[in-house]
């Protein structure tokens, strides 16, 4: 059976479910959804492109699913949000196998039910060329307790949850052998990176974080754009910063691949000074990696105390 | 100077507002919304794909961003709501003329302002091929009054909008003649659609509605829907169902058209007995073409009274 529009929203809506948010779904024009009494919505929308975010010959359907639906948990979990549901647009070229479509939402629903987020709706289309999807998810926090990027003071300190620099490492694994297959579970923290959105809510539910971003473009180029949004500077200090591993046999990533590498999905937070951070919250190791500072530089430091200039250089996807 | 990620959001950020009910927009890991107290949150999702949803060489920059909006509108406008804020998805192909996306985004914010919906966020990134845009639409409805697909009864009458079939009957004028360009202000149907916002909202204001849907995929596919999902049949009239005139000199549509044809964003709704229908709400005049019957038979009759199946041969847009 071809794999019509007609077959697709028949299938996401066997697999959808209604939730205890989820007034009305799938099938009408559109979602109804209940925001708790006294919280704000959140909302976030990102692409997950063929040749762009992913390429068929590397991401098997389930990762492809999975990442796409991580970028959007993750963040509602760096505005220290939790998950209602979730909107997926899809559009596949003809002929596409209805095996990829399957492992796909396998993947995106696996997810979703891990953190009890109802898909509730999307569109659906033919694509003139390659597989395109654009996750939404709806979230909420009680009103005024956002976590904003914009929010860092001088002389908070920054803190970065687990390790950096994976997830760019492994992509640079297969640049470099394009016809090698990574086998996926060997390499989670790129095929299966996890949204930390017990972690986001724990800080904001202890007042731990000034300011919080998640790490989807690579350190450098997110801490970059708290300092803009919160009009201060950072000094970071190299030999703080958590270097993966990734592989099998294991091996370190390099200091560079953890300043630029992106899709860690890591959160990046600012602490006020006095307030005392747990080594692990929620599960992840939280490591202090520097200071913000007046002005508007963002220095990195080595261990003698030189500085150099932090630019940024983070993940804008590989190109075709 | 080239078109990439960081100007075209720059380009955004600039045009995006925030307004009373965007706390935190564009700028954030996720968008802050206020979704007023007593409501119910509405949010629905569309593609405009170039080669599916419109031609770069037929359309004008104007016409895809504005008709990329009303998608979402007329979603929200079937639930009998209000639209909050909208978020764009948008990939480009490299090289793409920046007056293009200026284009777009003018004919988006224009009927954006119109609404008082604020642009509030969304994703951009580079397209491997041709102009893709995903709208999303957050909107309310207060708490009970959403009006459904599922909840059209037998004996409710069935009317309609407006007058059908001009915005199809447009595309298969360009269809016709590939290299004729249309001037987009004589055939405004297909150009520049409207929301049917304030007449969606009188008809739940004034629980005149049982059931409602927006007229995306025609008459045929969309009053299919509505029996569907709220398991009885139809009888409609074929001498009652207001045919379009459309372009210059003006014609009429087939009632082919008026039946088939997608994309007119008029409301189809069903009237319980003995409630009064104005023949005009929000200068949109009302027409009654039938009935909701028992069973799950649509028919279509003539003016003797000799019925035939109605099968939905709705809009699934045109093909490269």
């Amino acid at each position: 059976m071809p794999l019509t529009e007609k077959t697709l929203i028949a299938a996401i809506r066997r697999q959808a479910r209604s939730g205890s948010s989820v007034v009305a779904g799938i099938g009408d024009d559109s979602a109804v959804l209940r925001v708790p009494r006294g919280h704000l919505a959140l909302l976030t929308t990102d692409f997950s492109l063929e040749g762009i975010h992913f390429r068929r010959q590397w991401h098997p359907p389930e990762s492809v699913g999975h990442r796409c639906l991580t970028r959007g948990l993750s963040d509602i979990a760096a505005m220290g949000g939790t998950p209602i549901a979730a909107f997926l647009s899809l559009a596949l070229p003809r002929g596409l196998s209805p095996d990829w479509v399957a492992g796909f939402m396998h993947g995106l629903l696996k997810l979703a039910a891990r953190f009890k987020v109802t898909l509730a709706g999307g569109d659906t289309a033919e694509s003139s060329a390659g597989i395109l999807a654009d996750i939404v998810v709806l979230g909420s926090v009680p009103r005024g307790k956002a976590v904003l990027r914009s929010s860092a003071r001088p002389g908070d300190r920054i803190c970065v949850s687990g390790e950096l620099g994976a997830s760019s490492a492994t992509l640079h694994c297969m640049m470099a052998q394009p016809r090698r297959r990574l086998n996926p579970r060997e390499y989670s923290c790129h095929f299966f990176p996890q949204p930390r959105l017990a972690l986001g809510r724990y800080l904001r539910e202890h007042n731990l974080a000034s300011s919080m971003i998640d790490l989807s473009d690579g350190l450098s180029t997110d801490l970059a754009h708290i300092c803009e949004e919160s009009g201060v500077g950072a000094e970071v200090h190299a030999a703080q910063i958590p270097l993966a591993s990734f592989g099998r046999p294991p091996r370190k990533v390099s200091l560079e691949q953890a300043l630029h590498g992106g899709e860690d999905y890591e959160l990046l937070f600012t602490v006020p000074p006095g307030r005392k951070v747990p080594g692990r919250i929620a599960a992840s190791p939280i490591t202090p990696i520097g200071q913000i500072t007046r002005g508007k530089r963002v220095v990195l430091t080595d261990p003698t105390g030189k500085g150099r200039e932090l630019s940024p250089q983070g993940w804008e996807h590989f190109r075709k």
